[in-house]
């Protein structure tokens, strides 16, 4: 059975270990300004030389990141039968030029529905923060 | 095999479906502005009669809620092959009276992190949307 840590520090992932986890999975959750409201967007993404990427077809979510492109990201999963939590603040830009867009790898990258997509956004991230945790799930 | 459905619209869950999915799972995230930024926070959760309920210990996160109530929260999970992500907008509120908190069934409730939490906070929903993809993860 497992036995929660006992102190919260141990629980903090440092700075790698937010990176590694965020490159274990592919699906996170995107949170941008909508005015007083706040929108929350699952996404399939990327990371490649710690930047975050994902696709996004022109409509609301886009039309919110040119106006308000600081935004969160959340993504989480399992290991060793605790779930981790990372989350990053950062800066939201869509890709202007091919080069970039190749250069990050984001092509690869299935998303989530099945219109075309030819907007490719980075995230340059200020902060990464990340623990781990019991949960009910 | 997976075939991805071919019309977005067959893949919109209606309010019923999205509390039933709501109801499946435990943990979520919580996306609070603060300031500029928006925050965002894994935490466990539950439905009792289309309301959500979560507890926090006092911190950044009920300051946070205090000072910008209005939020967002997601849940997904896996369905079908499919994976589903429900989005709830609403107002958050800490119960002040023990006969709420006893009402919501909230004490039940695991927390994430082995402190005590004596904030129990209710999230009133003004809009739920959800919907079923494919995901890369």
């Amino acid at each position: 059975m497992f036995t929660p840590p006992r102190t919260r520090s141990a629980n903090v992932l440092d700075e790698d270990q937010c990176w590694a986890a965020l490159e274990s999975t592919g699906l996170g959750r995107l949170a941008v300004r909508a005015g007083e409201d706040i929108d929350l967007y699952p996404v399939n993404f990327l990371v490649s030389h710690r930047l975050l990427y994902f696709r996004s077809a022109p409509g609301t979510k886009m039309v919110e990141l040119t106006r308000a492109p600081r935004v969160a990201f959340e993504a989480d999963g399992s290991s060793d039968g605790l779930r981790w939590s990372v989350t990053v603040k950062g800066v939201a830009q869509r890709l202007g030029f091919d080069s970039e867009i190749e250069a990050s790898g984001i092509r690869e990258l299935r998303s989530l529905e099945p219109s075309d997509k030819w907007n490719y956004v980075r995230i340059t991230p200020h902060g990464i923060s990340g623990r781990r945790f019991a949960s009910a799930e």
